[in-house]
């Protein structure tokens, strides 16, 4: 296997858009193609990331729409799902194709376009991620499960409810400071106090509606090619050393979701082929659907012990300039999670992180990042692990 | 890239089923394990080929909640889709993934529901598979592009239109006699004759009901590895020796369809891995939801001459006994056609033919075999060309 490298990056702005999914990723393929320096006829194979484009749009077969649309007819155009980490995915198979050498230069992103939903088909749509046979029926969606996942953290480590709510209203802070800042995000320019966050409406108890992240559209694309190839294109090229997956099937079949099995595995999967431990990581894009999946999350990627992610929150240690900085883009909570797009959104901003490309929310001197993205009902996880290339 | 063998098929019975699609995938899948000799923990990854399962049951996330369901939580288990070709292109991914030796051990197939649909629901539902943006509000459906294609054939080829329909329901005659005799097949046991065919309702002028695949529930899965480990545990390994797959976009861009551009490069892409030639083929499950989408997949893949294969099916040459045998198992048109499985069911058929073990349907000294699945608006196309390993 041979080193894999990211050369070209671009999204869309995610919040509401006019345009179709093929359109919005085509818009974020060509630009990512520009920047990194190839041409179209360079690219072998489109790898496209999108979760429910079937029901949104009555779009299914839509890599290959994606790639006649941006003039690549012809090319092997392959569509993944894996509910929200779809673009993670996608971006996954593209470094295996590339690593083995089976292709030398592949697009992969993801894009989706949700905000065209009711908001009532939206929710239905959202709760496909969970087992359509055993939880379908008994009407569970994802802020009643993160909502248990969040009484079960309290009461497992025995923290009182409002220290929690605390934690969690912090994590929605900091995803609307860093969103606010973040042009390419759909809450970009809004200013969010903790007292909003506190007297947002409730939406399964604990959860508020600025615990959740939003409905949105958006897409973005990568270009993933040999490090070789990445050389003579760029004297920034990121590379991709370590990568993951995992699954899960139903809820109701996993034993304690305050850790999360499918997680801890993916992600000891990607730090393994690093040769890397969650102390190297300097930035992190996670999967913050609701805030305490973030708290969940620094601690199954093994950066905080379990029962400790909540305190690392209060104490901002999770912030830029913290012990590590998540989701300085403003994750999936502020910068929007069109589900498709995630992953390859996530991968957007540790590439420009990487490269130092941020701006006011750069993490200074970020060596090495890592995503994150779970889909559905913890069922299907990816992580990739990315680091400076010179 | 090393060699690649499967060493374990299996399919359900095509037809209506009253289990879920990830209960279907399950009985494939194990009864693919057990005939491996291969145990489940050798299993490192699933992919499963599904194209609308969250319309049909309100499934997303399928591959996890397929993994989890015989007992493989944890592993990465990934969704594949395009349309008609998703179970193909799972397929070719697993022989990437084993090819380049990131994985040894891949399980790989589809699974697809949909006769849980009302007619008109899944009328709709098939029609998602054209372009969104510009086709679907045209009306398009599936029997008119095929209606469409017949006419342009005929006229292109200066065929009498009666003389092509005689062809067609030749191929409709000849799919019926094997699906009569093939066990798993939707229409086993149902015999057809000529004058069934001429007499059946009129769907899009001139495709008849008997031109047209039926709606389907079933699952078919195999699987993959290397050869070497595929010659440790089995006489009768079947080599992959190539794999192609190809795109295009909408119809409306696409120049003459009764050529296939798509098809014809990635069938190009597939023979010359294989270093293989059409006549080096036979036997073939080609891609045959519409009659006349097998006289023209035909000559796409090289094995007559352009407008030659509807004397081709006249003649009996693709018969079995005759020039190539094409769709031996009954096709996609006896066989059935739940969408995301048929890739993988045209590979179980390959594989049984080359191991010799199709009874009454077998195509007698078959060496060299070729599955060609098309999803969409000719969206989606991949290729397989099976060896016999020994």
């Amino acid at each position: 296997m041979r080193e894999v490298a990211i050369v070209g990056v671009a999204m869309t702005k995610f919040g509401t858009s006019e345009k179709t999914q093929v359109e919005m990723f085509a818009e974020a393929a060509m630009e990512a193609i520009n920047e990194s320096g190839l041409g179209l006829k360079d690219i072998q194979a489109v790898n496209v990331g999108n979760a429910d484009g079937n029901i949104e749009e009555g779009q299914a077969v839509i890599a290959p729409m994606c790639a006649a649309d941006i003039g690549l007819s012809g090319t092997p155009a392959t569509r993944f799902e894996g509910a929200c980490a779809s673009g993670t995915i996608a971006i996954r198979d593209a470094f295996i194709w590339v690593a083995s050498g089976f292709y030398d230069i592949v697009l992969a992103g993801g894009t989706e376009r949700q905000r065209i939903m009711s908001t009532p088909l939206a929710t239905r749509v959202m709760g496909m991620g969970v087992h359509s046979r055993y939880e379908t029926p008994t009407g569970l969606s994802f802020p009643g499960i993160f909502a248990m996942m969040a009484h079960l953290y309290a009461s497992k480590y025995g923290i009182p409810l409002p220290e929690l709510k605390e934690a969690m209203a912090r994590v929605s802070f900091k995803a609307h400071k860093h969103g606010c800042i973040n042009p390419k995000a759909q809450f970009y320019g809004k200013e969010v106090t903790m007292q909003m966050i506190y007297d947002s409406a409730m939406v399964a108890s604990p959860i508020q509606v600025f615990d959740c992240c939003p409905i949105s559209d958006g897409a973005a694309a990568v270009v993933v090619t040999s490090a070789d190839i990445a050389k003579r294109l760029t004297d920034k090229p990121v590379l991709i050393v370590g990568t993951g997956q995992g699954s899960s099937g139903a809820v109701c079949s996993q034993k304690d979701i305050t850790r999360i099995p499918a997680r801890e595995l993916s992600a000891k999967r990607a730090y393994d082929m690093a040769g890397l431990k969650p102390e190297d990581i300097d930035v992190c894009e996670l999967h913050d659907c609701f805030t305490i999946a973030e708290i969940v999350a620094s601690e199954g990627l093994g950066f905080f012990e379990p029962g400790q992610g909540y305190k690392a929150a209060l104490n901002g240690d999770t912030d830029i300039g913290g012990k590590i900085a998540i989701n300085p883009s403003g994750g999936i909570k502020a910068k929007g999670h069109p589900v498709g797009a995630t992953g390859a959104a996530q991968v957007y901003e540790i590439v420009k992180q990487l490269r130092g490309e941020c701006g006011p929310r750069q993490v200074e001197g970020a060596k090495i990042g890592m995503t994150d993205t779970m889909g559905g009902s913890f069922a299907s996880i990816g992580h990739l692990i990315l680091k400076r290339g010179w």
